[in-house]
């Protein structure tokens, strides 16, 4: 299988200059020079439009579509413990299908082509993801007072179970263990949850230091902030993905420079829900590797990479009011190469001979990119994700000219529709 | 001339409610009831769509278009002494004819209907309107020293000769007078400009307290605050847009609390040039009427009110740490009926009967809009503006079906990029 992108601007290129991208299998195989034996079976045209590698969402809860526009303007906990977690609680596996599959629809659409999942419906994510072609690191997210808790060992044996099934399907996933915080787990739940992870060489994803609540109470309980916390556990001895980290202390970022730690800024979400804004400009000066993810759709409203750059930019410019930090080229690595750092896959966030094919076309002929100054700067400041014309996944096209060629998008839509009338506002929330 | 919209969700509405909506000339004419003696010329499906009323943008300046993404990342005065004014300074009115072509079209494909324009080049808004149907308030920026500064009349001169020129084109524009900023226009020239107003019974557009830099300079300068100092001028006696007023004291509230008085907040470009965040929340709960704008493309980088209200209302939360402050209600209104306040156009801004027929249908089969609970708030934080399907401007569709009715896109896409050429960083900027 071969696919030929002629005549195609690179987002680093300079002005005007064109070049020819060749695909084999599942990876590029050559840049302006047709490789050895190179036959097309399809054959792109390139001009007028931009190739970038394809954006990485490293944090959200794919399922919680379905409850997009469903509780906002409230504050954290309320939003989180009065509205979601009672839908969450009542959500059958098949309706959590259906939400995965609207989020992989929307995330195609705008560019992103791998995302880190924290779900509560096992087997769900890997399904939308073999369905579509999508790719993903998918962690079931793990709640347990201590190791002996029988709802934490299910989940933990939920998790395990995922995994095979990922591996018999063959579907373009990998797996990690997803902790879902420090206050929903015990501290000795947290180190059993972290012993698995050594015992089966498994990376971690867990939310922390999200609201100032969760900040003071981890001082007044434990004597240490939540960083220090988790440092202290030996999280930070193996790759784990922290989101948010929106409450630092000075001493944190020590503990944060470290290869195997990787942040995950969610601007949208922290915003919206009132916790602020993230020390992200901090973070990268310390050396902190910074990725970037939208949360869910519940909480931003959308899983829209391109809006989420121009966010997170914008944010940290006002905040700091220091026009200088979060630049075009900044915003955009964040989305894609610190992103590739983030999961341990080198083969993505970037363009070049050998790395995987995961990249997207940006339509040139959208009024908010033109004129073609600094492709960079328009998909950092001017997209709104919407002008991606076509998506690569592992070299296999999920979108072509704005259609979808994995999925029937009407049916998602009939089917989520169909779920909403049923945890509609207003009426009361159905039991499983 | 009528149009049938029919089986449509108003913004408002109750879940899964339509209806029909009559359009006779300029003006809606029925609401869920045919007006007697109605006949459609044209019938627009609305199922599946959603209406409401045209976004109207009260802060731009639709020629900088041709500087988008062309100086980014950059502090202000760097960013618009440094680079902008040059380019500026060597622009032809033939050039800026196209600027304003190329934001029209951004505006109406994310629906935006009316926009407040400060330009610089006599006539090209105008007639970029008129060959659009775009409708706009046009204000000739004014800058001088003083009543006699002969470039301050010349100026002077051109906005009110524009004025001529509209009414006999029959443009949708309306026109004010826009001395630049206190800082750009010596006290005299901007009493000489009131004075004018109040002669010729027009309103003023001018930037206020956009940095710290113009705030403090004014407290030494005048010993008071750029909103006392205004309003010293005998400014709020009329009409006045002020727009920025991101640096405030506890005691210009009180003097912003005027009927005459409208604020427009540019959160993108506030940010976007490290300016920090308005005081939008206060300014709200203070009473003070405040509008929308999405200052120009040069420093946001586009011109697209579903964008920026998403911005406005993420910003606003995450600065005041107030979940509740701009709820989806009060974003979708200060882009919309508070606009409307502002220009003092009460038949814009809302759907009713008798009202002008500025209007757009949001096609709510896009992924980021499903599912449907709530499409205000899907209006504030999920859509990108690119939802938009269909457009009318005073009953006229100048977008239908996402293709323009009055623009030759490829033509104006063809222009600005060979503007763009001649203006191209790292060239020297060529004289007029």
């Amino acid at each position: 299988m071969g696919i030929l992108i002629r005549d195609v601007r690179l987002l680093d290129s300079a002005e005007n200059e064109r070049t020819d991208i060749y695909i084999t299998g599942d990876h590029i195989s050559g840049i302006g020079r047709e490789p050895r034996g190179f036959s097309a079976d399809e054959v792109i045209d390139g001009s007028g439009k931009t190739l970038m590698p394809g954006l990485i969402n490293c944090h959200t809860h794919a399922y919680m579509s379905l409850m997009r526009n469903y509780a906002d303007d409230l504050p954290f906990h309320e939003w989180l413990f009065g509205r979601i977690t009672p839908v969450e609680d009542a959500l059958t596996p098949e309706e959590a299908y259906w939400g995965n599959m609207l989020s992989v629809i929307e995330m195609i659409r705008t560019g992103t082509t791998t995302f880190v999942d924290m779900q509560m419906f096992p087997k769900m994510s890997v399904r939308a993801c073999a369905d579509s072609g999508m790719r993903a690191v998918i962690t079931r997210g793990l709640v347990g007072s201590d190791r002996n808790d029988e709802g934490g060992r299910a989940r933990i044996a939920q998790a395990l179970e995922e995994m095979e099934y990922g591996r018999e399907i063959g579907a373009n996933v990998d797996f990690a263990l997803g902790p879902h915080a420090i206050y929903t787990c015990g501290e000795d739940f947290l180190r059993y949850v972290g012993e698995l992870a050594a015992e089966k060489d498994l990376s971690l994803n867990i939310h922390l230091a999200e609201t100032e609540y969760e900040y003071n109470t981890c001082l007044s309980e434990h004597g240490c902030t939540p960083v220090e916390y988790l440092s202290g556990l030996g999280f930070f001895d193996r790759r784990i993905l922290l989101a948010h980290c929106v409450f630092l202390s000075d001493g944190d970022y020590s503990l944060l420079r470290n290869p195997n730690v990787h942040v995950v800024t969610n601007p949208a979400s922290n915003m919206k829900l009132a916790n602020g804004f993230a020390p992200v400009a901090r973070m990268l000066k310390e050396g902190v590797n910074v990725a970037l993810g939208t949360d869910s759709a519940a909480s931003n409203n959308s899983l829209n990479m391109f809006t989420e750059m121009r966010l997170l930019t914008m944010a940290q410019k006002g905040a700091a009011k220091d026009a200088l930090v979060l630049t075009a080229d900044e915003t955009v690595r964040i989305a894609t190469e610190n992103g590739a750092e983030a999961i341990g896959r080198d083969d993505l966030g970037s363009i070049g001979v050998g790395k995987t094919a995961d990249l997207i076309l940006i339509d040139e002929n959208c009024p908010n990119l033109r004129p073609v100054y600094n492709m960079k700067a328009a998909c950092a400041y001017s997209a709104t994700g919407y002008e991606v014309s076509d998506v690569l996944i592992g070299g296999k096209l999920v979108m072509r000219n704005r259609n979808l060629t994995t999925i029937d998008e009407e049916k998602v839509y009939f089917e989520t529709g169909r779920i909403a009338e049923k945890y509609r506002p207003g009426r009361a929330v159905p039991g499983k």
